[in-house]
């Protein structure tokens, strides 16, 4: 039973199988160019198409897309281009090393939003962060760990209020969570296809909503402007540097597709049912402890836990090993998130869900969790 | 007719297919991690089986390989890692804008060699360029427009007698043409995966030979020493940000092993027989000027031309749409190729063969072209 989702899902749509499969029977696709060969222009067209079905899905426009290899170099990419040494960011501390290293490396000064006992962002204390030189609000939609879903309302209106930009990691709820990126002027949103948008991976990338300043950061091919000293400044192709992973980009189509057909808010209410019925199977055994927030309201699809005092990495072996349950131990790159909890040493360890999962398998979970700390 | 195998091969093994039917047949792979569960470690080596296959290709040690989205990123990780304001770098005008680039980026100090009429390097210059602070020598193997190989022995001579740190772009010749990575001690090769290596795109990477101070360039998740606030300077690890493209990658291992089964002197020798054939079936037309190295010695496989002072790209829209035959015009990211034919208007037409292409293939391209010329 596969339960590591919020990693990678493992389960791919047929929609995607198949698309890479027309790509390598067909080999119909050269490389990118603007206005080259039949080929070239058949790639192009297809990149295209699923930029516009991602816009679909977040209610956007193609033009608005830059691919990226996955939410890293996505987040590396926006900050290091617009994030200066005497800007001033306030963030959260329940970002992902993704986010917090690049913010650390520019060299801004940080100040951190924390969590309340219910798992939730403390909103109340933002204002009181805000200084002359604030200019970004960076925080994502939802945690790794804490099953937490952000209203993405309230902090933009908390960013128009003080002409911040805001960017949001939105790694654990693009396509399991309704986003309508059309609502957020002024902000940048960083995704990757390989989780709960079932795709390959070396896709994602950042959406855009508004106008931005954005200084080249990597340089290379880019097709257009050949004999520039500088990489292009223009949106995408700051950002889309060399020969681009076309044929996971064009694959990945299969995968936006099966979304769109299904229905985000019906991917939602399953992800929602798992995650309950798995959270209320354990929530009354008392050698378990639970880190992640009760499923009322908004919530991802995360139940994080520890059994006793014992090392996270212990218990996923185990559960590994002796029962074919996949869960992710120890740190997920989010360090302050352990700070808060004091979990440094012993880690955390995470079940997350699917669409692809069944009520079946969360029913047998329980029963084998329940079962394993009767005899601890 | 597909003959913009410099571009990308568009033709991939079927060893290629069948690695990627198996990816998603199974879902047996889950995010790399160090040391987590059965899926993540299946991922795990199932990577460094690619590596494994790549360094018997390479000649070198496959915890000497670092992945990267394409050769631009594999550049751009290098040199602004490595290459400081201070440094006076010494490169050629046959680079791609890959290299280029970054280098100026890096605002290093540059020299730039030159090649002579018969379109090989001007090696005999390259020591009259060095400085005090020369530290690193940046030539391509084989440039991506004049079918030229450069000699790596003589190129490594000369970065040893200066301590220089040689870095080469084999993106034109990784995988058809043999190299011994285990011969040239301080020196980087950057390579991309779905050109001559035949495999997906968002593949490729940097081989190292020796030890080098690699500073972290992106910084994002890295599965180790998670409450650093710095990403881990460890290669390759420093180069390896966030989930890589670990599905593209495993699949990777289908092209290399078609190479390594073929034999990379079996396919050396059939792009040679290819690029001679078509050279000398156009050397004689008075209508067709030929920018490209004679068929002699070394060479790549690809001849570029113009037919008289037409622009390229209507001359490949012609081939394009009227023969099926697909080539590259314009300006293929290396400015400084054409400020040395003064091609920056008209462009060139670039022809570039793989291994899939017949000598049938070839004959007919000739035959049109001359018949091209004859009407023109």
């Amino acid at each position: 039973m596969y339960f590591d989702n919020a990693a990678t899902t493992i389960k791919k749509p047929q929609e995607l199988k198949d698309k890479y499969m027309e790509i390598f029977e067909n080999s119909n696709y050269g490389n990118q160019s603007r206005g080259g060969h039949n080929k070239s222009v058949n790639a192009m067209m297809a990149v295209y198409e699923t930029k516009k079905a991602l816009s679909k899905l977040f209610n956007t426009k193609p033009e608005d897309i830059a691919f990226a290899d996955n939410c890293s170099f996505a987040s590396n990419f926006v900050i290091k281009s617009l994030v200066n040494e005497n800007d001033h960011v306030i963030t959260s501390t329940t970002e992902h090393n993704s986010i917090l290293r690049p913010l650390y490396q520019s060299k801004a000064e940080l100040s951190f939003v924390d969590f309340n006992e219910n798992l939730e962002l403390e909103y109340d204390k933002l204002e009181s962060l805000v200084k002359e030189n604030t200019r970004f609000l960076v925080i994502n939609h939802a945690s790794n760990l804490l099953a937490n879903v952000n209203d993405l309302n309230r902090l933009h209106d908390f960013s128009k209020k003080h002409n911040l930009i805001m960017i949001t990691d939105i790694a654990q709820t693009a396509g399991n969570t309704p986003i309508d990126v059309s609502k957020y002027d002024n902000s940048i949103f960083l995704f990757t296809g390989h989780k709960s948008l079932y795709g390959p991976t070396g896709t994602g990338g950042i959406i855009k909503n508004g106008d931005f300043d954005f200084k080249p950061v990597f340089s290379g091919g880019s097709g257009i402007k050949s004999f520039l000293k500088t990489h292009p400044a223009e949106f995408p192709t700051v950002f889309e540097i060399g020969t681009s992973n076309f044929m996971s980009q064009i694959a990945f189509k299969g995968s936006i597709d099966f979304i769109l057909n299904t229905g985000v808010e019906n991917i939602n209410k399953k992800i929602k049912e798992l995650t309950k019925r798995f959270y209320d199977g354990i929530k009354d055994n008392e050698n378990i402890k639970i880190y992640s927030k009760e499923p009322k309201g908004d919530y991802s699809s995360i139940v994080s836990i520890n059994i006793e005092d014992v090392p996270s990495s212990d218990v996923s072996n185990i559960l590994d090993e002796e029962f074919d349950i996949q869960t992710r131990p120890g740190a997920h790159c989010a360090p302050l998130i352990h700070k808060h909890f004091k979990t440094e040493e012993q880690g955390i360890v995470r079940f997350s869900f699917s669409y692809s999962n069944e009520i079946s398998e969360i029913d047998e979970a329980v029963s084998i969790l329940n079962e394993l700390t009767k005899k601890a």
